[in-house]
């Protein structure tokens, strides 16, 4: 537990949320400012910052909840489909691991990727990121 | 494969992109039109609509080449951070389930949520759809 994280404080008990799921790795509930109502957060119990700090044998059971929330927060809002997302350290307001599950509607007036889509300013830009990226997954496979 | 389907014409070589990851259960390549360059996007080699379609054994190989991908894409371009997301059917642009790996600065000009955040309207409301996804939940672990 990290004593300054409001996420461990609520799997502590020391502040309360409305919980709608939870085992013995992970915990769901509502998000108390939600994109939409139903919009939920799962977390780890344990503190990790981020996604790259999960340890690999949570991995299954922490995207199989998250699929499960995402099949349970469309089906319980008869909604038309949901919104899955992770902030890893940017944008990220508690640094705690924490998944957005946001049911969605069609014609709900939101974009679903309503940030500004850029064009690579040439073919060799590309292949020189597609090489770096290519490079970096080799070495964190080593 | 799904003939209609531009990924799994990308999965059969029909159509180019610049794989920059794959392995014996997904691939990895640049979208076409980035948020920032080194947006990647992961997509499973067998065809299924979103997340909710996802067999429970490729739950851990997927999810483990997102976060693969998440370390890879931020140490290969220097970025602070990642946003990792999935469109279910709504704002899904290719019906073929894809996660978005975006790298991210500092104030690169994003808000990470960016939608209008909502409260809800009573303690009752919000019980009441903790309730009814709390129900949802039970029957789908039926």
């Amino acid at each position: 537990m990290n004593e300054s994280c409001v996420f461990c404080r609520i799997l502590a008990g020391d502040i309360s949320a409305p919980v709608i799921f939870e085992d013995e790795s992970s915990v769901a509930f509502l998000d108390h400012r939600p994109v939409f109502p139903g919009h939920c957060l799962l977390i780890p119990r344990e503190h990790f910052e981020a996604l790259p700090e999960l340890p690999a044998k949570l991995i299954a059971p922490f995207f199989a909840n998250t699929q499960l929330l995402a099949r349970a927060v469309q089906m319980a809002l008869g909604a038309d489909g949901t919104f899955v997302a992770i902030n890893n350290y940017i944008s990220q307001s508690v640094p705690h691991l924490h998944v957005h599950i946001v049911p969605r509607r069609r014609k709900d007036g939101l974009r679903g990727f309503f940030w500004p889509r850029q064009k690579y300013e040439s073919e060799e830009q590309m292949r020189l990121i597609q090489e770096r990226i290519q490079t970096a997954v080799g070495n964190l496979q080593k």
